[in-house]
């Protein structure tokens, strides 16, 4: 497959400009924290959502602007997640109004998300007064977007690639924000996609639901699963290609680029997981189903003591044993293999369930890399799954001990 | 209920001796690692074990041990789970075999545990070496015993209760060892009980199986489920009291007794959960069914977001929120009611589903006590359950970063 990776996040698709300033929810003038993202078209759109049941006022909302699958506008804050607040929702409508007074857009056609603290009042004022210059400063500016929707984010988490669909060249850019209560049954935490790609509602929500289950539900940084995690995309047809209306040759195409996009993605909000040092990858084989392998994945990547061992680059493989066998999947323990593996090279410490002598000294060396592989084969049968998480360390411990103040 | 607490640990009932010594699992010359208890005469004897598919051999061959309802000994060694081992069965009924040889006892009445790092080779040889030893030790040293099954507990963990059946003052006695990987199905890591009650095996079975389900399996210290959670009873029936053979009277007053002791133990176990600063317990009420307290309440206790909020002494309620909504119980958000409670007094944080008011000051004076209180109300029945964690802290991840060096 001709897929390329190109610079311009959710700005690279043709028709999209997006934008970020600081409007005052953050009290850090030097933090921006209220984000737009346009496209020059009314596009088809999809979305994910948490399956939290207590659930931010902006999912709510968006959902039902969503309910007609097109959309032409996403606008987010960050610093304030306005969940659990008695008037969220008014709140929510009145960001996608603020949106519509300054472009045209009709509010209904509004994508809205928030992010940040939970059960604090989100004054809606910040936003008024800001949202003309943020309108101004719409552009080739997918990085500010990306910058105002990041929490306790380190670093901005981007992705654009470039395909072919029939003759013509296609695009899809993507921004998230990742980090603290990682662990969705529905999506992850904010991923907004922007795609030119001509594509019917139905496809695209097909393609996005189908995708999450091997990226974003695939992820777990500290097993807190949010109640705001969202993740949209809009695809607004200005590629021109033939429009995908069925699960066409053009569609698997679409889908592969996708989750290139996705995947991409979550390791990088595994990687930036609160406080980690390492991204671990754990892949799993020779499971009898797909939810086999993928709860035995998930399970590990899970496990704080896992977690705790990777960051001391230790070989505890007997927690991985043991959260395998917790995992609730009927395993069988004296058949699985386990090694740890990164650029320095492969350490096998388990095969049929005991303990194979390894060296601790090069056991040292491929677990100090930032890059962790745990590969587990289960030896039952034929299926696999991909985990992604990252190690427990002392900073999340600070990061989420005084994450108010 | 005339039920005291009194000294003794394991040897308070009538009939049994315990001892400690160090065998040299450990390096640490200091610390005891090779522990026994012995009844005078046989006893009717119950466990309950991990529901981890990974199981340490000592709770095999415990199993099959007890599978007759008597024993009349338990041996335990600490610094090696015997886990993942391919001679692990013989190396636990090895250990049988020595408490034969010393005292006659014959190796299928006796109970054998094991705790510490999973998959390294136990020796048997210190344990030949120091069985004389350890036997000629035993006397009224429950502590000794107890010292010798600590892992990075930092405190010993010991109750004792006395209390009348018919005419007779009959006792119960346990030590415990707790600390990571504390998050049971089944029962928690090592607890030891010893009884002079006279009780058939089948009512001790019924009344420990009971018990489990509302003592320690409500604990979490970080969700990790151990491979070797053994928790078991000997009963003795030195007290002479009628022998309970039914659910009667005296079998209620005998669960009494045997809750308070391991709802007491609970809470020290979870109190010295690794790295530990505070005991948290919550308290769900107003729920449709028992299992959906227990659910809630031990989604909240094992949140780690909840936990390490509670670390930084911040009242963040919408952790406890979110971890509700994602319990995976059908809770309505809008009729859930959260306080923070302490010795220092009550602070609400949460009435249907919204944040009230309250002072961040008080609320750091409330939460900086080293019991917290989260109470909820789902207001949705008539059921309650109670759970038991701690917090979460930079010392867990150090204790954990390293444990096998």
């Amino acid at each position: 497959m001709s897929l390329i990776e190109i610079d311009g996040g959710v700005c690279a698709p043709i028709g999209f400009k997006a934008g970020g300033v600081h409007c005052g929810i953050r009290k850090n003038k030097t933090k921006k924290d209220f984000a737009l993202i346009i496209s020059e078209v009314k596009a088809s759109a999809a979305g994910v959502y948490t399956s939290n049941l207590v659930k931010g006022a902006p999912v709510v909302v968006t959902k039902q602007h969503l309910f007609d699958g097109y959309a032409q506008a996403i606008v987010c804050n960050s610093g304030n997640a306005n969940t659990c607040n008695a008037d969220g929702i008014q709140i929510a409508e009145g960001m996608c109004s603020l949106v519509e007074r300054v472009s045209g857009i009709r509010s209904e056609d509004v994508i809205v998300a928030s992010t940040g603290v939970i059960g604090q009042k989100l004054d809606i004022g910040p936003m008024a007064d800001c949202i003309d210059k943020l309108y101004e400063s719409l552009g080739n500016n997918s990085k500010d977007a990306n910058e105002a929707i990041m929490t306790t984010d380190t670093v901005p988490k981007s992705v654009a690639v470039q395909f072919i669909l029939g003759d013509k060249v296609c695009r899809i850019g993507a921004i998230a924000k990742g980090i603290g209560m990682v662990c969705p049954n529905m999506a992850t935490n904010l991923i907004f996609l922007t795609s030119d790609v001509a594509i019917s509602p139905e496809m695209l929500q097909s393609a996005l639901s189908e995708d999450v289950g091997s990226s974003f539900n695939m992820i777990s940084v500290d097993g807190d699963q949010s109640t705001n995690d969202t993740c949209c995309i809009l695809s607004n047809g200005l590629a021109e290609n033939e429009k995908i209306v069925s699960a066409d040759g053009n569609y698997k195409v679409f889908k592969r680029a996708l989750h290139y996009c996705t995947v991409k993605l979550s390791k990088m909000i595994a990687k930036d997981g609160e406080g980690a040092t390492k991204l671990i990858e754990c892949n799993v084989k020779g499971a009898k189903s797909v939810k086999m392998a993928k709860t035995v994945a998930k399970t590990i990547i899970k496990s704080s003591l896992v977690k705790a061992a990777m960051f001391g680059a230790d070989a505890n493989w007997g927690r991985v044993l043991c959260a395998i066998g917790y995992s609730g999947e009927k395993i069988d323990p004296f058949k699985i293999d386990v090694d740890f593996k990164s650029k320095k090279g492969i350490l096998p410490v388990c095969r049929q369930g005991y303990g194979v002598d390894f060296s601790e000294d090069f056991a040292k060396v491929v677990l100090s890399e930032d890059e962790i592989k745990i590969n587990v084969n289960l030896n039952l049968g034929a299926s696999s799954a991909v985990a992604w998480g990252c190690d427990l360390t002392y900073d999340y411990v600070k990061i989420n001990g005084d994450y108010r103040t």
